[in-house]
């Protein structure tokens, strides 16, 4: 097993709606990411993207991304696990320069989500056989969850809603958050109109374009740079995907295991995590994402969000480029994007919003309700 | 880099219209592969699939798979590049394995076409932006290059109807070929109705469902087995999408590129090759396939047809089992389909079929107009 390295970074502008293509949000990525790690080429290309079967007509999205970048016969592989789909093309990626086979790659994710119905489209990550039928959605589902919560823990009812004010706080100094101009305050938050009970318009991520991408390299290359940031742990794991099939609807297994399988790589525990960039599509989940990854008891992640240690100088740093929530969630992409964000904070890169004397960082990426879960460490 | 063999195979009857659905086709061709290998559970599961999103409004696939199979908190990731996504499975898990993360894992490929408008959702392989405008599919696409080639190298008009005619002849000892039933004549083939001209019926593989998975395991645990087949090579190419921009339309410039890359990766030339898997989607591609490998010269494949090459007992032995035109191509199984049948024919265990002594054996599979190819090559 090789040592994997991130050694450079390329992220684009979220946007409500970008002017350019799929494709060609994907190849301004790979390639700003190239320039960062001072190379012409790499060995293969992976690329996250969840929706362009339906939004673009496309099936074929790496190949698409290698030829508009202009890397001719390379390896080019998609990936997908749903919402987690930039998760797993790092994931991969890391994988192949760890095999040794591979001695760079770049990690790719893409979406263009203002194109069509992408409501209808991500709610293909749930079952569709089992969930679907009932008119089951991603928002529906996670109102579920909410309202569970709120019965079974009873937090204060602007609880949940402080881990949207901390990203949208922090998005205010990220120049390619979508919402880097927007401040809300909790009452903002719970005045703004239900989407699905309970639910509100800012509880949610939105649906935006995008693209990000990281080159990764083994050891030799990256010690050659004088920026980078090194892979200390990759898992994957999934749970059941019906909420009725599982032992707690109120606990994110899949989350739970994935973080600690990452914590058993690393070496390492949720008291050595210097900042978390979390996978909060929803606040509900931001919450629950503290608890699964061991910074909170159950029942108790909303505290984090009410005493400020999920704040920059927090002892949690959650978002801190505005996270799904406000720096934006194009799906296949978003990962990718935590990924560089991570990248900058262990660089001491990251402006106003840097985490003072950051070393290691966790990033989670959830893929439906939490059936797939993806964990990476990264070190400075 | 770790040594990665295939320890277990499950293949299931190739079927027009099965009556399970993905998920329980998928299940199904692990629980025999695991069962075949003689393991309960596996590390990872890397799951090929094309047409899931359109014809079962199913995006998170590996993950249901995994489920249906009970397979809990597995790692389970898709993986795709158009109709190569089931070698593209393979060779993540060939990777993950020989990264030293995995000890165990399961490559299955899972398609069911027969519920939905297969064609349209297959044209999505090509560029949606520059080609389907224009109307373009896949048969029609196939259609180009195959009256291309007539005009150019002017074979016999029969000479393209025998890879089908072998194939179809191949197909009768394959107890899980969709068409073991059926013989044809190059005249058959010739009065069949054309489907996109010069391409007729019995020049293309058929619309059907079905599900494969393999089996990968390091060294130590293969040694252990009484049946094995190491992976020599596992390559991955692309080319540009559209035929105008590449040099010569007539060359496989992806399938060349990622054979030449398999042999270099198994210090083995094309003599050395005692069988051949080839993606014989149409009769044209099964021909410019032996070119691009290096099996014959440029213009010349179809004489492989003509004068026996191809049979079971001839010099480069093609589609042993039928191939995807009568074996069947259900789409993200089709590769692991090959995996299995490569597998029983170095285990000495493909009955009437079996190809004499054969101890290496190279698959390819082709996404698009080869646009994606990917290769592998097996040893005993």
């Amino acid at each position: 097993m090789r040592h994997v390295y991130i050694v450079g970074i390329g992220q684009l502008p979220v946007q409500k709606r970008s002017e350019q293509s799929l494709r060609q949000l994907g190849a301004q990525a790979v390639k700003i990411a190239l320039e960062d790690a001072r190379l012409d080429r790499v060995d293969a290309l992976y690329a996250g993207n969840m929706l362009g079967d339906e939004l673009q007509s496309q099936k074929h999205v790496a190949a698409l991304i290698a030829e508009e970048t202009g890397l001719r016969n390379i390896e080019a592989i998609q990936v997908r696990a749903a919402m987690a789909s930039g998760s797993a093309a790092l994931r991969i990626a890391h994988l192949a320069i760890s095999s040794g086979e591979i001695d760079t790659a770049v990690a790719v994710g893409a979406e263009v989500m203002s194109s069509g119905d992408a409501t209808q489209a991500l709610a293909k990550a749930l079952d569709a056989q089992e969930e679907l039928p009932q008119g089951l959605t991603m928002v529906a589902q996670n109102a579920v969850v909410m309202q569970h919560y709120y019965d079974c823990f009873k937090p204060p009812r602007d609880a949940l809603a402080q881990f949207s004010v901390n990203a949208h706080d922090n998005a205010r100094h990220n120049p390619r958050a979508l919402f880097k101009d927007r401040q809300f305050t909790a009452e903002d938050v719970l005045s703004s109109r239900v989407i699905s009970a309970p639910i509100r318009l800012l509880d949610c991520s939105p649906i935006c374009d995008g693209a990000a991408a990281v080159v990764l390299a083994a050891g030799p290359l990256a010690r050659s740079r004088h920026r980078s940031a090194r892979i200390l742990a990759s898992s994957v794991a999934t749970d059941r995907f019906r909420l009725a099939d599982r032992t707690d609807p109120l606990v994110l297994e899949g989350a739970r295991q994935s973080a600690l399988a990452a914590y058993r790589q690393a070496g390492l525990g949720p008291a050595d995590i210097d900042l978390f960039e979390a996978h909060d599509a929803f606040t509900i989940i931001a919450c629950l994402s503290l608890e699964a990854a061991g910074f909170a008891e159950r029942g108790q992640g909303w505290r984090l969000a009410m005493d400020g240690s999920i704040a920059v100088d927090g002892r949690v740093p959650l978002s801190t480029m505005g996270g799904l929530k406000a720096r934006g969630h194009p799906i296949g992409a978003t990962a990718l994007y935590q990924a560089c964000e991570l990248f900058l904070q262990l660089n001491g890169e990251a402006g106003p919003n840097q985490v003072a004397s950051a070393r290691t960082g966790l990033m989670q990426s959830i893929g439906g309700v939490a059936t797939t879960v993806i964990s990476h460490i990264l070190a400075r």
